[in-house]
């Protein structure tokens, strides 16, 4: 059961204090989504805030950094963008958990409760549903939310590049370039621009790729030390499981990361070809159809041959079926 | 002096034998207005065709080369896409060069004359315009037709990326989509999968950039000794030059191809604090603020030379003014 955006409107418009939450390891479309609704809440006279994120870096840092909820904030509403399940809700949003009043989210998966509820499914990015929301509410797209709404559709449908990309996701961002947003130069920064340790990141993952059955299989190991050397931090590593699927003819991507305590993790990417999900799985791992992960206890080279196994089963399971 | 879209429908509707030419190096847009406007047409009863264009990649194949003329094809009207200049002209369109009927392009530096002569400049890509003038005859947006629009749209503006990207060229995109384009697969295929070729070349590319300035400027020389011993074509090399803007800092990025015959292209690109057709101008060439190119009959490293003087030489000038 899903609400519709006017009953978030109704909802949002009741209300005088809000407070807004955003999800852990905060990505554009919380943050979009949370500052864009901050910034029309106020336009209409509301007092509105974002409860800060200790997790935001700095390339979503201005849109809702300064729109944090000073501590002594007391909301009547508390509304959640983007945030699929309660394991996502950042510890200091713990006294709210029981007391959501709005969840405005777009994953099929979500799971929480409130008493106003909207979530499409259908949206490639929650923006989508959050412009909604504020046309119900009266609020003029200014060049601020713009940029907000902007930010979100951008990365969460890889710049309009992905099959998620929906119709409403490109007319919505029409608009926010109709009003003053300079998506070149956001686009070129968020998704053109590679930092210095990400470029020699990029560097060694691509020297050190391994290709397996008839590069069918890419592999890379991300080793602490070439982090710690190349000085790459969490917004440098952004999507770089991503880049060993981009070589024609491999269909099944992973990247294996060291992590600082010695072991590993795994993303795997897939093709159509292949179930992301299924190789993980027998690492004890999930995930989705092209797109999976697991955590091993063990060194990224044991965790090597151990994913190269569960993919290389996989495969002969498929070819016996 | 610019006609409007319904002109140019007005034009092709009165005509029964229409030809469609395309420029030379066909990119995305002028074979996907090429092939949208032959299928509008055709869908509205006329005989339709497209010139064969020798230069046509694999990439847009699928656009064009059904569609070409046969031999023995005489049009009653001849339109052109996405021409700026005659010298873009094939070579086999030199009998219609003197009687073009409906020009229809979006460079501002368009030189071509015809009676029926539309060029918006406002356009991302010239697809913008060919969808106006589909609307104006009436022709109904299929999945084929949009592919060929929508193809259009992405290359022209590095999948809505660009600067260029305008809130037409968004709800254009928007409209295909609905007319069943599959828009995540065709981007994948254009802008995410790297061939084998490519990738090597990117490899070769990235391992040995250099940098110079502190940074300010990032210079890359193509040998064709890697371009033999990687296979790349044209399609491989497709936009290499925009690899070296891509780096944080870099507001100079200079690559130098060595020609078959020994002699040196250069592209420079550059970000919006240098004038890149001032720097190709100290060698000769020209282009626009932010990418230029020329032709040197030396060798790549006297290339080099050259050319990193040039652009020291700008830097220097426009500290001292």
């Amino acid at each position: 059961m899903t609400g519709t955006a006017s009953e978030a409107a109704r909802a949002l418009l009741a209300a005088d204090n809000i407070l807004i939450l955003t999800h852990r390891r905060p990505d554009g479309d919380t943050t979009g989504c949370a500052g864009a609704l901050c910034r029309g809440l106020r336009q209409l006279g509301k007092t509105a805030y974002i409860l800060e994120n200790v997790e935001l870096t700095r390339r979503y840092e201005g849109l809702i950094a300064p729109c944090y909820a000073p501590a002594d904030f007391v909301p009547d509403c508390v509304v959640t963008t983007d945030i699929a399940d309660y394991g996502l809700l950042t510890d200091n949003a713990e006294p709210y958990r029981d007391r959501l009043d709005v969840v405005l989210d777009h994953h099929r998966s979500n799971a929480m409760a409130a008493p106003v509820r909207v979530v499409r499914e259908t949206a490639g990015a929650c923006a989508e549903l959050i412009a909604d929301v504020l046309d119900e509410m009266g609020v003029t797209l200014t060049a601020d939310i713009a940029e907000c709404l902007y930010i979100a559709l951008s990365t969460d449908t890889g710049c309009f590049r992905y099959s998620n990309t929906t119709p409403d996701t490109l007319r919505i961002a029409a608009r926010c370039l109709e009003a003053g947003v300079d998506g070149g130069e956001i686009n070129r920064r968020l998704f053109e621009v590679k930092s210095w340790p990400r470029f020699q990141m990029e560097r060694i993952i691509f020297d050190t790729m391994e290709f397996l059955m008839d590069g069918k299989i890419a592999l890379v190991i991300i080793r602490r030390a070439d982090i710690n050397r190349t000085g790459a931090d969490m917004d440098d590593l952004d999507s770089i499981a991503s880049l060993t699927r981009q070589i024609e003819g491999v269909q099944v991507g992973i990247t294996i990361t060291e992590n600082t305590d010695g072991t590993s993790k795994i993303s795997v990417r897939t093709t159509k070809e292949v179930d992301a999900s299924a190789i993980c799985a027998k690492c004890g791992g999930g995930g989705h159809l092209r797109a999976g992960g697991a955590s091993l206890s063990c060194g990224p080279d044991a965790a090597r041959d151990q994913i190269v196994d569960a993919a290389r089963q996989v495969y002969a399971e498929s070819e016996l079926a």
